[in-house]
Parts: structure tokens; C-alpha cells; sequence
């Protein structure tokens, strides 16, 4: 092997640091993998026995995604530790509008250079994450590409697969007017609106203390993304989901309407939920819209789910220990208005 | 939304590009759905219906990978038709090796700028390699990062989730001293050694004729991964397979020992397949021992099946139409000698 080696290490490729890296990704990967999962790691693939699960008419439900450029946070900040968790929370909460529990994960991180050290922070992270969700991290590819990444920066996609029963497939075609909108609170911008961030920020010391923020900037837009697997999940065990959204690309106005029937709308009403400091400061800086700040941001809420107005107060009990309150309402739409309004929003600037 | 797209736009993002890219893809994407698919593009999650298989007790195998510098030809060459292939393939052979056939697949392709052809042709590359393989593409992300990536690149990654019933997974573990390998041709360095190979011809015009190879440096060095679900599923069917190996990073010598039990060696005779041109090339051109050449590259067998002798014949006709023929045997293993020779390789430079 350390002729072959030689011959990579001088095209670019440490191959003995991405083995010592491998090594020290082991046994926090391993960790994560239940009696479903067949064999270890360096297979071709990842093996994992659904039948075991004994499941009546299961769907599988997929997804893949990258950070983006919260990225570009965390190389400023030099932590890598925390991104793993938000590339899996990301996974999560997609497929958990679905009615999906997660089954496994799969990251893909491309390397500017091999350091062993930040590779194996970000894939424990990811591990991290996997096993907060009960999620086996059944494979993986740590990917050297020092042409087309700079040295020290990377790239991480992830790709979860999680699975429903086909009659409980929630698809939010049964939400109607009278529904309550069951609001989870966000930690911050999770992984979505960094481009604009990082503009509204451009020339920041990201390292010094924002008393309105209670921490650094760089560690206000590095809070990790939240999983609301915990919180969701005692509601649909108790059946009393009719649909859900997770607040990503696209804000807290074009989420919903990606699983509202055509003839309802929802009103949200931000007298009930703490807009975040940071969006403040944002809007504050970037004098951005606050018509163009929904659209863009998540504004405090993460996930949102719909309700019928008789199980409201079951769903606010199971899930008040998680910041959930009843955000909004859902009603009638007249005709091609859009089907989220945010009332209550400051006037712009 | 113009709004918001503006206030992107300013920051690096172009929404409506991204939004034609989508909808030009859609078609190719749709061409994968079959009718386990539930609903369309446009979720939050992919849905494949698997209780609809009616399997036994199936096991699902996963694999997550990406083309890797080979990316840096199709720059060069301004030719992205193919890469998407590429990755499909290079992910249906890595679960092919447990006995897998493909279900479904992810892309995910981070770009320097949205370059609106540049993304559609990549990915309607992965839907025509889907659509090959009776894959069904269900997600995919296209995520423009001006911050990580230079503007006219990217970097694609794919993750694949296929199926195997629970006693028809192939682990290897049964091969046995006389079985046979059969080996299948590869047109060309498929995804692997692109680093050694682009440090070998630095320097080099890839539209150049080259008439050992019939074809420029570039073309050849673009010829796409084969994919071996159709020339190995017969075996499979056939239950004549006792282990398989898909040649990729690790070459002919380092990828068979991932599945041969420890106390086997097989013994590979170059007289029996053809050394591609391209492989002469590189070894002459960097002055590369040959014992090296065969732990980078797969020196024109991309995959190798390992058949009981008796089955041989049976295997050798199913296959032969897709150019399979016997290239080594399986023998025991002496002491702790490297369980793959390569017998007849030309003597080093």
C-alpha cells in the first residue's frame, strides 16, 4: 500500500489521514446502529433489515440536503462540531411532515484537504445527531477534493431515509377552516437564509458580543437547527395530526401552502410566538422588508402543525414541555389571496 | 416573492434560474417514477411505496458516494452530460455487491453559480442512469454556493437505497478455494484513480486525438462507469453467485479481499482480459510500477463475480453477451500472503 500511497499523497491525496480519521469516526458511528443493522462499516453499502420492523404496508420517505452556507459560519468560526447535527435535524424535520420516523443517514463530505480533526468533528456530529433521532448512520463518504474545494473548507450533504405506514401518510389534504396551528419554537435561523445573512453581515467581527443577541454573532448564527422529531411524535401516535410544515427555504409564508388544500388559508398571529432576537437584528441592519423577512425566514418558528380545533387542547398538553403554543388558525380562503398572512408583523422601516 | 428573489439575487442567489433549471428537469425526473412513487417533485420528502413489493423479509442497502475529480474533465471538456450516469452507476454496482437491485436515488449537486443548462444537463444525466438501472430518482437538491464552490463548478453526490431479500444477501463468506472469477470489462477508469491520472497528463490537451486510444484524452478519460445490474442479475436469479467485488477506489488488488474470506487468495490472469489502451498509457507516461497500476485502477474489469466451478459454464452463457469471461480463480490462501495476485502483468518500467 505505501507505494500507492505515495503516488496519491503526491497528487494531492493523504490517504493514511483518512484512514486515521475513519478510525476515530468508528465507534461514535457504530453507536448509532440498532439490531436492524447488518454488519459494520467498509462494507460496499449499508445493510438494514426493514422486514425486522414487521410493518404492515410501509412507505419509505427520503430525503437529501446540504447546510448551504451556514458553512461559511462555521470555517470563520472555526467549530465544526455543531454542523453535523443541523444537516440531520434538517433530514429529520423533512421527512417528519410526512408523518415519517427516521430509519437511517447517509453523509457525503467533500474536503478541500484532509484534516483529520475537522473530518472526524463533523462527522461525530453527525453521528450525534443520528443517534438523538434514532437514526443509524448506515454509511458514509469523506471525499478529498483538493481542486475543487479550498484547503479547510468542505461541503456535507445527508440523505435520511425514514419510513410510515401507508394509511398514516400525513399529506395535510384533510386540514380545513377551524384547524388550530400548533407553533415549535426555532433556535434561530437553523440552515436556511445565510446568503442573505451573511450580506446583511458582511464586515462583522463575528467573534465580538452582541448584548441583544446574549452571545457572539458567529454563535447566534451557528445555533444548531432543531429536530422536532420528540415533540411530533406523541401527536401522531395520538392521530391527531391533519398536516405539518417545516419552516425552511422559503420562510414562514411558502412552507405551509406547500401541503395547504387550494381552498384554505392560515392566518398566524406574532403577538403568540418571540420573534428571535436575531431577526430583529436583521431586518434592523439589512433594512430588510418585513414582508421579504417572512419569506425568507423561519421568524421564531420551526415547525407548525395543523390541528382539529376539539384536539387542540390534548396537543398543546403533549407538547407543551417543547415551547409549542397555538400560533395561528385556519380558515377559508377567498379567493387567489395568498394562503399565509403573518399578521401583526412591525411596520417596515 | 420578486421581493425576496431580489434580495437573493443581490446576495449571490438567482431564484428564477433555479426555478426554470426544476422545471426543465421535471420531465426526466418523472420518466424514473414507476408506481411505487407516491406523489411528485415538490415535497419535503420522497415516497416509495416497499410494502407494495410484497417481500419476504427485505433488507434495505444504502450507499452514498460522488464522481470525485473526474468532475475537473467534464469542466474542462464543458461536457456535463454524463457525470450523472456516472454516480448512478458507480452507486448501483457498490449494492449490487450484496446482492442488492436499486429501488431508488438521491442527487445532490452543490454549484458554484446556477447555470441553468449546466445543472440541467447534470441532472437529467442521473434521471437517464435511473432510468437505466430501474431506479426511480424521488429527491434531489440543486444548491447554489458562490461561497464554496468556483463559479462554472460543482460537485455532485448521490445516495442510493436498494433491496435484497434477507437470505439472498451475497457476504462472500461462502467462497471457497476452486470457485472461478468471472470478470466483467470497464470502459475505462470508470470513477476511480482521476487524482493520479490528472497529476499523469497535467499539462495536456485533452481535445487532442490520441490514436492509441481512437479518441481524445478527454472523451476517454469522460467514458462513463458501466453498471453490471443487467449482465449480473441473471447470476442472481440463477443463485449461482458466491461473492462479488465492484472495482473501485483500491483498484483490482484491494476491493475482492473486502468480500474473500480469510483463508482464500485469488489468482487474476491479465492473458485472459484486455488491458485497456488508456491504462498502457498512464503507466508509460508517469513511469508507474505496474504493482501500483493495480491498486489504483481497475486495469479494464469493473466488477468480478465468483461462481462455483460446476456453475461455470451456465454463468459464462448468461453473461457472455455482456463481454464476461473467466479471468482467475479462487485457490487457498498461504499464511498471510496478499490474497489477490495478478499474475502476467507486464514487467515494470
Amino acid at each position: 500500500m505505501s507505494s500507492s500511497a505515495d503516488a496519491y499523497a503526491s497528487a494531492g491525496v493523504n490517504l493514511d489521514a483518512s484512514d486515521r480519521a475513519k478510525l476515530r469516526m468508528r465507534d461514535a458511528v457504530r453507536a448509532t446502529h440498532g439490531p436492524q443493522v447488518l454488519g459494520g462499516m467498509g462494507g460496499f453499502g449499508g445493510l438494514f433489515a426493514i422486514g425486522a420492523l414487521g410493518m404492515r404496508d410501509p412507505v419509505l420517505v427520503s430525503s437529501i440536503d446540504s447546510v448551504g452556507t451556514k458553512l461559511k459560519i462555521a470555517f470563520a468560526m472555526n467549530r465544526h462540531d455543531t454542523i453535523g447535527a443541523d444537516i440531520v435535524a434538517h433530514c429529520v424535520d423533512d421527512i417528519l411532515v410526512c408523518g415519517a420516523r427516521p430509519l437511517f443517514f447517509l453523509d457525503y463530505l467533500g474536503l478541500g484537504a484532509m484534516n483529520e480533526d475537522q473530518a472526524v468533528e463533523v462527522v461525530r456530529g453527525v453521528a450525534e445527531g443520528c443517534r438523538d433521532a434514532g437514526c443509524a448512520l448506515i454509511g458514509g463518504e469523506t471525499a478529498t477534493l483538493p481542486d475543487i474545494y479550498t484547503p479547510g473548507e468542505y461541503d456535507l450533504a445527508g440523505c435520511i431515509v425514514g419510513v410510515v405506514e401507508r394509511d398514516r401518510i400525513i399529506t395535510g389534504e384533510v386540514i380545513r377552516p377551524g384547524d388550530i396551528v400548533i407553533g415549535f419554537p426555532s433556535a434561530g435561523l437553523h440552515t436556511n437564509g445565510y446568503s442573505l445573512a451573511r450580506h446583511i453581515f458582511e464586515g462583522d467581527d463575528l467573534h465580538a458580543f452582541v448584548p441583544e443577541l446574549g452571545r457572539s454573532l458567529g454563535d447566534e448564527l451557528l445555533q444548531p437547527h432543531l429536530s422536532y422529531l420528540r415533540p411530533v411524535a406523541p401527536l401522531l401516535d395520538a392521530g391527531l395530526v391533519t398536516g405539518m410544515a417545516h419552516i425552511t427555504g422559503g420562510g414562514l409564508t411558502d412552507n405551509l401552502p406547500r401541503v395547504l388544500p387550494h381552498d384554505v388559508a392560515v392566518d398566524l398571529d406574532t403577538t403568540t410566538w418571540e420573534i428571535l432576537p436575531i431577526f430583529h437584528l436583521m431586518q434592523r441592519r439589512g433594512n430588510i422588508a418585513w414582508a421579504e423577512m417572512q419569506r425568507v425566514f423561519n421568524l421564531g418558528l420551526g415547525f407548525l402543525v395543523c390541528i382539529r380545533p376539539a384536539d387542540a387542547d390534548t396537543a398543546l398538553h403533549l407538547a407543551s414541555q417543547f415551547g409549542a403554543r397555538r400560533v395561528g388558525i385556519v380558515r377559508q380562503r377567498q379567493g387567489d389571496e395568498p394562503q399565509v398572512r403573518v399578521l401583526g408583523l412591525g411596520v417596515d422601516a
